[in-house]
Parts: C-alpha cells; structure tokens; sequence
C-alpha cells in the first residue's frame, strides 16, 4: 500500500527529437479531486488499461509518504469520469528511453499543453538520485516543484503553461 | 447520467420503533473527498454490494442538479478505500418504511453517530412532496440543510452531532 519513489524531473531540451524506436504508450489522466489538499483521485488510460488511483497524504504528515490505491475500472467507467472531469484533465506520450543504468520516461503533452516536454528518472536511493549527471538534452530541473506535478498541469491547461519558478 | 432527486428529510421522534417486519440492509459508507465544494466521491458497502459514486455539481451551478456516475468495486479495494478514508465514513443500517402511497427511508446510525435517526421520503414531483403529511413519528425537518447530508455528518462523526439549526 505504501510506496516510496526518488526520483528526479527535468525539462526536455526543445531540439531534442524522440527516439522512434523507443517504447511508447498514450495516456489520458483526470483528475476528480480539487486541487490542493486532500487525497488526489485520479482516472487514467494507458493503453488499453484503465485504472483508478487513489493517494491520500501520509497520517503523520510526512510529504514523501503518500499511501496509494489503484484498481482497474471499466472502459465506459473510464469515459464517463473523463466528461464528468471537465478541464482537469490532459493527455500525453509516454515514451521510455534508455540512459546508462537508468530509463528516463518522457512525457509529451499533447492539446493544451502541447509543446510540454518533462523527462523522470527514477532511483533506487537517495545516493544514486544525487549522483546522477543528466544528459545535455534535460533541461531545467523541476524535481519536487509542485507547480509541474500532473495534477496542476491539468489544472492549468487552457494553454497556460506554469513558468519555471527556480534555476539549477 | 443526471438525477434529479425530489425528498424530504427529517428527524425520527425518539419514541419511534422500527419495525421488525420491516426489510433492511447494513450501510457502511466512506468520503474520499473533502467536505465542501468539488465533485463527492464516495464509497459504499450494502449487503454484498460494493459501489463507488462520484457526484459533481453542475455545470450551470444549479444546486438542484447533480451530475453522478456509479459503478462496482472489488470488496478488498472497498476495504483498502474504508482505511484511507480515515474518519470520514459512517454506518448505518436502513429499514424501508411503507407510508401510505409512498416509502420513508429511515436510517439507523451507529458507532458515533449512535442514537441518530432520519427519514427520507421521495417524491414523483414538487406537488407531491409539497403536499405530503409527516406522520407523527417524524420530527424536525432537515429537508435542504447540507449540516445533515452524510458527507456532514460523516466528517462530524467522533459523537459530534449537528444541532437542529431551524424549526418547521
């Protein structure tokens, strides 16, 4: 139930072309949670899975724990929470490239947030997250910004992409 | 997809007994969002059945219209939902009352809503419930007041009962 990630979030450089014969797969996401507090209840389709997930904020109010329920729902489940979403929502590829030791997974947001490029890089520890050297193609680094989480991404589309908020 | 639901609500006279001849069923139901604006999303636990609801305000903010989708959900991802919810879930067991040409619903609260009793009687149309008579086993009326919604009185629980806030 209780699920730790490290990892790290960059900007994708703007020359940088997708690999074409990397793995992808398109995603949906929305959210029927509000912004802010609380847990976040978030409908996704990857692929041909469709699948619920519920993050409630740890009891003793440590940021880095979120306790985590996913199940899967049924397609026209799916579709119907989508409509009811409204503007919470967003879609994106997901493509997965190789990089040393590590998958870097990258997203790119399509409709309102298109032109949207995010690179993670998930860790098995905190040592090997701090020792990482990202690539020329990453850009910024967005890790543990709120303002670049999924759920504000959503929030924000109408093509009002947040500004980055701090340098490396 | 859209429900409009017409009912009356009140309290039941603590004199009142429910009647054994009466069917009923076991409601244990669970908020997974916060108490206030936003989409309600909850849970619920009757008999075998194991259902998740999400209901949204309107688009039009009329407040006599909610949107709802409600679908099933496994029973262990119910319970794994019960435990995040924390304390916003209640229980309750429901009896269906005949009276005269329509049903009162009477719920039953337990565990630290004990002692709380409530009637819902549903209606074809506004004539209709505008002209029903309670019988002498209701009380106060609640009718409209959202301090005695469920997703309230859930997140009131901990034997913190809401005060009748207006006479009929």
């Amino acid at each position: 139930m209780t699920n730790f990630e490290i990892e790290r979030k960059f900007l994708v450089a703007t020359e940088w072309l997708v690999p074409t014969e990397s793995p992808s797969s398109h995603l949906r996401q929305a959210y029927l949670s509000p912004l802010g507090s609380g847990n976040e209840i978030r409908v996704r389709a990857k692929g041909d899975a469709r699948l619920m997930t519920v993050k409630a904020p740890d009891e003793n109010g440590d940021p880095l724990v979120r306790r985590e329920v996913e199940f899967p729902i049924a397609d026209e489940v799916f579709e119907q929470l989508w409509v009811l979403a409204g503007q919470d929502r967003l879609s994106k590829r997901r493509w997965s490239v190789p990089l040393g030791g590590v998958t870097a997974v990258v997203d790119v947001y399509e409709g309102e947030l298109a032109g949207l490029r995010v690179a993670e890089v998930e860790f098995d520890g905190v040592d090997a997250a701090r020792a990482f050297e990202p690539p020329e193609w990453f850009g910024e680094e967005l890790t543990g910004d709120p303002a670049w989480s999924n759920r504000e991404l959503a929030a924000r589309g109408g093509g009002r992409h947040p500004k980055p908020g701090r340098g490396r």
